[in-house]
């Protein structure tokens, strides 16, 4: 099976590393637009041989793991290139769009949309590692315009990746990992500017900063061309959750300033049953930690 | 030597955990309102006996780790109990009402205020863990106000846990943990709040949520019985932060409202260089999570 990766960082490397160890007769070629990447791809054995968009004819899959604006442009070039036995899907964080994009393309049935909730805040193809689909979900948007065998074949894939599958039409899946996801993002990346800001003296951040703070601030280390393109993309979905953030930011200042502390204790109280929902996905993360000794 | 722990919980459990295994002829006696919790500690021998606020005229040394409100009702007590070459000390989150508290009493040269920025978002005396403080920061507040012998039985008893101490005045200590500490827990906390409400089905939280969210949400988890006192005790200081993190929030969304992602992206590069000031928490907590399989 010839396979092309457009996008060789975290996420279209740890896909060819999986892909490598679950199926035998593996050939992985790359595509970047960063020729250094590239190199240390075929360097570090992630995929086998550099290759250029022409040499998509041959392919039998190609995963697009870009920016999803970039995706906008690749997407239907990609689609045009291919062989009409050729299975197209990709890991962009948003849906709607491109789905709209390519909805008239007449290769529009090789092109399964998918997004894999999995990921760490590291970039480039040093930060690929095995495994990374393991126990994670890849939801999949209008999976009725895809031909029957190929998402066959891109279940067979999937599952031997370790991923759960979950269905969702585009507009959904965009509303709801704003929430879940496009929001979390931007609560650490201005937690972190708030803290850079007044901590001039970054030696006594770090002396003073625990565990609970370096896990609630994390992902402020995310990569912001990859995350500028998915907040332009999801705007109005953003704008939403981060309205109702504020506002009950706002809410819990009020009744701090208020002195209503039985209030506050009950805001916390109530919010305090996430550990239910949590618990899942801690102990899956944990045991990844543990499986890649990091 | 006889060793009172007044609160036997995450941070009192683990200390008493550490203590044994660090120095020999320790007899650890337990305190706490929650009769349960008592009972738990000794079965679990993180106590070795049950003990009352007479008995304390009997201790070597005194280990408050009680939610902070309680604290300004209970050292002054323990203090009022214990002879003459006693240490109290604390695991307060908050330091200048307490220090304030006990400043004018008579056996002030017996307590060292102190934080060990140290924790994990459970609680109870079946959250303690053996090394919690290991590579931590133990902060030290008003150092002079203690006996000299008293702050070097101290000092030996927090080195051989693996802290490092970093020396602060009570003032300083609540206006930077505002920042690395308490907002941190705000924003998890709201975060968590904005996300239940919106997501009725949490079935359907759990599958599209990824570590990201976790990670950014775990302090969602913490007692609001602990942070409800923290944050009245520090309402001054955590308002300003949190009016300052409210604004950063309202700002990016005003840049995505005017569709001015080149500077969306800025803000989030500018953040980036957080990085470095992780890493090293990040790598203790990373030891710390392989070194306790969990």
């Amino acid at each position: 099976m010839k396979v092309f990766i457009i996008g060789t960082g975290l996420i279209g490397g740890s896909f060819a590393l999986d892909l490598k160890s679950s199926f035998k007769g593996i050939e992985v070629f790359g595509i970047d637009k960063n020729e250094d990447h590239l190199k240390e791809a075929v360097k570090s054995g992630i995929i086998d041989k550099e290759a250029e968009f022409k040499d998509l004819a041959e392919a039998d899959l190609v995963y697009l793991a870009i920016p999803v604006d970039i995706s906008l442009e690749v997407l239907p070039k990609v689609l045009d290139q291919i062989n009409d036995n050729c299975l197209v899907t990709d890991a962009g964080s948003t849906k709607e769009e491109l789905c709209k994009k390519v909805t008239n393309h007449p290769k529009r049935r090789n092109y399964l949309a998918g997004h894999p909730i999995a990921g760490t805040e590291f970039s480039g193809p040093s930060a690929a590692i095995k495994g990374l689909f393991s126990h994670k979900t890849n939801i999949i948007c209008e999976v009725e315009k895809t031909a029957f065998k190929l998402q066959e074949r891109a279940l067979e894939i999937f599952h031997a990746l370790g991923m759960r599958i979950r269905y969702m039409d585009p507009a959904s899946h965009d509303r709801h990992i704003a929430y879940v996801s496009h929001l979390s993002h931007i609560s650490a990346f201005m937690l972190g500017k708030t803290i850079l800001e007044k901590e001039k003296n970054e030696r006594d951040i770090f002396d003073l900063a625990g565990s609970g703070f370096a896990s609630t601030v994390r992902l402020a280390k995310s990569s912001p061309a990859m995350w500028t393109p998915i907040f332009s993309q999801n705007k109005k979905n953003v704008i939403e959750t981060l309205d109702e953030y504020i506002s009950n930011l706002q809410h819990f200042r009020q009744l701090m300033e208020a002195d209503d502390f039985e209030e506050v204790f009950n805001e916390m109280e109530k919010t305090n049953h996430i550990k239910d929902v949590l618990n899942g996905i801690t102990q899956n993360e944990n045991l990844k930690i543990l499986e890649n000794g990091k």
